[in-house]
C-alpha cells in the first residue's frame, strides 16, 4: 500500500494507524490496527468516528489483509465483521460493496487499489462540499455546528466543518458556535481542537444553550453532517440534530447538512426506514475521555442513549453535496435518486 | 433557633448544617455553614442550591448570626452579602427583605421567628403546589423534567417534582424523563437521586434528546420550575428551559412552570429585565462532582455560560403557584401583580 497521511489516519511501511479520538483534545496517542479485529474495536470504542473516515479505515484495514495474503473466505467474512461494528454509516457500507465487487474474481492488488482510491476521493470529496457550502456563508455570520465534521471525520477537510474552514479561508469573518455534543462530547472536545489548529474564533456551549442563541440573533447560519441521507431529504446524523433542526425551523435559522453524495442511501426512502443503534448506558451516566471513566449518576439510573436521530427534510434549508447545493423542490423531483 | 430536619437542611444545636449537593448521589456529605460567609461560599459553589431552598438557608443563616449577638451593622451587611451570592434567585431577595424589615428596630429574636416561619412556609408552599399541580398529570403520562426541584430545591417536597411527587403517590402510574441538565447535571445528579429514594420509575437523558422523545410522543407533559416569575408570565430558570420549552411549543406539548408565588417579581413587568449571571467557563469545559474536577476541552476554549435563560409567556400552558394554576389568559389580566 501508499503512505497516506491525514490528519487522523495515515499509512506508513504498510502499517495503519489511528489517531485515538478518545484521548484528544489533551493527548495525541497514535494507535496501530494491524487487524480488521483491531479497526473494528477501534470503530466501537469511537477511537476512530465519523462516517467519511470509518469508510476508508475500514476499507485500508481489508486492503491490508488482503495484501498480506488472506484467502478470499477469510477476507469476505473480515469484511462483513466491519460491515456490523457501525450499522447506521452508509458509507461503511458503501466502502466495503465496493472493495468486494471483484471485476473478475477475488484480487489483492485490486482490492488496494479501490481502497487507495477511496482515500483520494474523499480528499475531493470534501473540496468541493467545502466550495459549494461555503458559498452560504456571509460574513460576519455566527454558525452553529454539532457533533464534528472536520478533519478527524473524514481523511479530508470534512464535510461540515469543511464549510466553516473554506468560509474562514476565503476571509469571511466568521464565528463558530460549538455545540458539546452530548453524551460523546465530539464537539467539546474535537470540534474545538480541529478549530483551534486552523485559528477560527469560536465559542464552546452546552446543547441546552443554542436556543438562547438563537433567540438572541446570535446564530445565523446551522451546519451539520449526516451519516445517512435518506432519498427524501431526511437524514440521520448525531444525537441531538434534530433538536437542532427544530430549534433553528422556529428561529428561522437557515439549517444546512453537507454530506457526500455517498451518504446518500438509495435504498432507503425516508427517515423512517433508517435503523438507530443504541448505545450503553454509562455514556450517559457519566463521562470518558483520556482521564478515564467518571460516573456522577446513580449507578443503577435507566438511560435513553441513542447514536443517531432523524431530522426531517422540511426543516432542511439546503443539501451540500460534493456535485451542488439541493433545495427541498428538487428533493421532492426525487433529485437524490441515481 | 428551633431544631429543623429537612432532606438536605437541618439545624440541630443551633448548628446549620447542609447536604453538600456536589457530592451526590456517591456521597452525602453534610457540611457546618456557622457563619455568613461559609453559606455565600456555599451557595456560589452550589453546594446549596435551588431558589426556595437557598432563600431560606440565607434566612437561617442570618438568624443564628443575630441570635449570636451581632450588632445591626455588621446583621446588615451580611444580609447585602448573602443578596449579592445569587443576584437572579428572587425568593432570596425577598426572604433576606424580610429578615431585614423590622417592626420597630433591630431585634434578633424577631429575625429568628421570621427565619423559622419561612421554613414553615416554604413546607406548605411545596404541599399546595403538588396538589394543584398533580391535577394536571394523567394516570400513564411521560412527564420531562429539567434541573432538580425537589426536596433538594426546598425545604419542603419541592416544585416541579413535587407534583410529580404527588402525582405518583396518588397513584397515577408516571414515567419521569430527566433532562442531565448540561453543564452542572443537577438532573443527572440529583433529580436521579431524589426519584430513586422515592421510586419513581425514570430515564435519564442528555438534554439534546428531549426532542427526539417528544416527536416519538413519548413526553406527554413537561413541568420546570422558575427562579423568577415576572408580571406577564416569562420566567426565569435554569439555562436548557428555553430549549425544552420551544421543542414543547413546537412539538404541542403541555409546558407547566411551578414555582411558589413568593417567586413571582412584582418590580419585573417582563423578562427582558431579568438580569442573568455567567458563570465559569470552566463548568462548560468539563466537569466536577465527588470525583473531583476533569476538563475536556481545551484549556482556553472561550466558552458562553448562562446560568439561566428566559422563557417567555406564550411557551407556557400553565403557571402552577401555590394559590392556583394561572392559565395565560388570566396572566395577561395581570393576576401575577399583588
Amino acid at each position: 500500500m501508499k503512505n497516506i497521511e491525514a490528519m487522523s489516519l495515515r499509512v506508513k511501511d504498510n502499517q495503519i494507524e489511528l489517531l485515538d479520538q478518545q484521548m484528544l483534545p489533551q493527548r495525541e496517542v497514535w494507535i496501530e490496527t494491524p487487524q480488521p479485529k483491531d479497526m473494528i474495536a477501534a470503530i466501537k470504542s469511537l477511537k476512530v468516528r465519523g462516517a467519511p473516515l470509518i469508510g476508508v479505515a475500514a476499507a485500508l484495514s481489508l486492503a491490508k489483509l488482503a495484501e498480506e495474503g488472506a484467502n478470499e473466505s477469510d477476507f469476505l467474512a473480515a469484511a462483513e465483521a466491519l460491515r456490523a461494528s457501525r450499522p447506521t454509516a452508509v458509507n461503511l457500507m458503501n466502502a466495503i460493496d465496493r472493495l468486494c465487487c471483484f471485476e473478475n474474481s477475488y484480487d489483492s492488488a485490486e482490492v488496494v487499489a479501490k481502497a487507495e482510491a477511496l482515500f483520494e476521493e474523499d480528499v475531493e470529496l470534501c473540496e468541493r462540499i467545502a466550495t459549494n457550502g461555503s458559498a452560504l456563508i456571509d460574513d460576519g455570520d455566527g454558525v452553529l455546528t454539532h457533533c464534528n465534521t472536520g478533519g478527524l471525520a473524514t481523511v479530508g477537510w470534512g464535510t461540515a466543518l469543511g464549510v466553516i474552514r473554506k468560509a474562514h479561508l476565503d476571509g469571511k469573518k466568521i464565528h463558530v458556535f460549538v455545540d458539546e455534543t452530548r453524551p460523546l462530547l465530539q464537539g467539546g472536545r474535537l470540534t474545538t481542537w480541529e478549530l483551534e489548529k486552523l485559528n477560527i474564533p469560536y465559542t464552546l456551549i452546552c446543547d441546552n444553550m443554542a436556543a438562547t442563541l438563537m433567540a438572541q440573533g446570535r446564530i445565523h447560519k446551522v451546519i451539520v453532517g449526516a451519516d445517512r441521507i435518506a432519498l427524501n431529504g431526511d437524514f440521520a446524523n448525531k444525537i441531538g440534530t434534530y433538536s437542532v433542526a427544530t430549534l433553528s425551523y422556529y428561529h428561522r435559522v437557515p439549517f444546512y447538512v453537507a454530506a457526500p453524495y455517498t451518504t446518500v442511501d438509495q435504498e432507503c426512502p425516508t427517515g423512517v426506514e433508517i435503523p438507530i443503534e443504541q448505545r450503553s448506558a454509562n455514556e450517559v451516566r457519566g463521562v470518558a475521555g483520556y482521564f478515564g471513566e467518571v460516573q456522577w449518576a446513580p449507578k443503577q439510573a435507566e438511560v435513553y442513549n441513542p447514536a443517531f436521530d432523524v431530522t426531517p427534510s422540511e426543516f432542511v434549508s439546503g443539501w451540500i453535496l460534493d456535485d451542488k447545493v439541493y433545495n427541498l423542490e428538487e428533493i421532492h423531483k426525487q433529485a437524490l435518486k441515481k
